[in-house]
């Protein structure tokens, strides 16, 4: 069977996150109904990570096994057409037999949009947080460098998602900012449940002086939840980019 | 009585635009309620235009005359604690008794988006117009120099609307481009029935080689509206500002 890989960009808004689950829509589960429209195949959908409610994402992977015979760069169109607007296939394309979008996945960048200013913004409202306090943006910046590297990230997970070890590894955490926008970046080898969330609900303390950047360390170490910051919303977070 | 005026941004997307009409949800009936609810008064709220099904508003701008002692500047949140979150008032202040948003207004600055590439975004896609086409961006800006000036317009107006003259004075218009996006920005002292739409539209046909830059001169000497190009969907339009 041929293996067909998609390069998927959502806006998770209105979904259920992407793993299929009774009696709430899914991202998986929509795409799936498209493929299969298509195929009149059953096929099964392997995503690269299980997107949690209302996160969007614009580098998602997922593939699936077929039998059909069309050219593996004309299954994006093809199943375009069969999509609601929110969900778009931005690529796709034949990879080798073994290659698995889960198991495969070296690392992955997320990011996350916090709009900060007075007043909360009505355009653009799904993609961002909004945020009143006046944000310390260098401390949060000097707070990053605490974060990169191997750790156990215990503190930064929530109850309940099937990690065996909590030890991962940030290779990159910064800060842009513009106009009235923070937008941090992430990329890591793998992430704990909410991980990234509570990590920008850290560095949110931070910046509103709650918390110092040199204790980071000692909040990791601690390997205890309820020091560190709170699980931000889901609409500011983003899967930018899975690599393999 | 005292005289409010309110700087409003919404995102158009789920309405039939800005003035209030029976069976369909509008920004002004929306807005209206807000402030009855907050007031107690039967209130009239004049906007500075009537923005169109879908079109979105950074910096609308609206007035109402109450007789209730809250200060000005309070009205802002007050009013926000009450709207939907597609619709925000961003500031409010007490202006002279004669002061009316539409009558007062000199001239307004629009912007339209077009997002550029061979597959559509889903992510933004309320804020955009997704074009597949090879624009030719030089040609375009060329074309924007024909437009400018005080000109008779009638060729960029649609059917209905109720000026009585179609002679108009843009003194703005320029195009910003950024990763896959591109920006038109128009400003004018008033614009007729979606001008601001087909002169996107005719731009759109420039880039793409349809029209010459500087055939634009006989499209608007023409006064014929078949000439000009088609009327662009609401959606990647924004009323940016009003000026008084």
């Amino acid at each position: 069977m041929r293996n067909i890989k998609l390069l998927i960009e959502y806006d998770g808004s209105k979904y259920f996150g992407w793993q299929k689950q009774p009696n709430a829509i899914t991202i998986q589960e929509v795409v799936v109904k498209a493929i299969e429209e298509l195929t009149k195949e059953k096929i099964e959908l392997i995503g690269s990570s299980r997107t949690d409610s209302g996160v969007h994402a614009k580098g998602f992977i997922a593939n699936f096994k077929t039998n059909t015979k069309i050219p593996a760069e004309k299954y994006r169109e093809a199943i375009n057409v069969k999509l609601p607007d929110d969900i778009i296939i931005l690529k796709s394309e034949e990879v080798q037999e073994e290659f698995h979008a889960r198991y495969f996945a070296k690392g992955k960048t997320y990011s996350y949009t916090i709009y900060n200013d007075d007043v909360s913004l009505a355009i653009g409202r799904q993609y961002a947080l909004h945020r009143k306090d006046r944000l310390n943006i260098d401390d949060m910046k000097d707070a990053c460098k605490y974060i990169i590297g191997k750790h156990d990230f215990e503190c930064f997970k929530s109850v309940g998602g099937s990690a065996k070890t909590s030890v991962r590894t940030i290779s990159e955490l910064y800060i842009e900012t513009y106009d009235k926008y923070i937008k941090i970046y992430i990329t890591g080898d793998g992430f704990l449940y909410n991980m990234v969330r509570i990590i920008v609900g850290t560095l949110l303390d931070v910046g509103r002086g709650k918390i110092a950047p040199k204790q980071i360390r000692d909040i990791i170490d601690s390997k205890d939840r309820t020091k560190a910051g709170i699980c931000v919303p889901a609409r500011g977070l983003v899967l930018e980019k899975v690599y393999y």
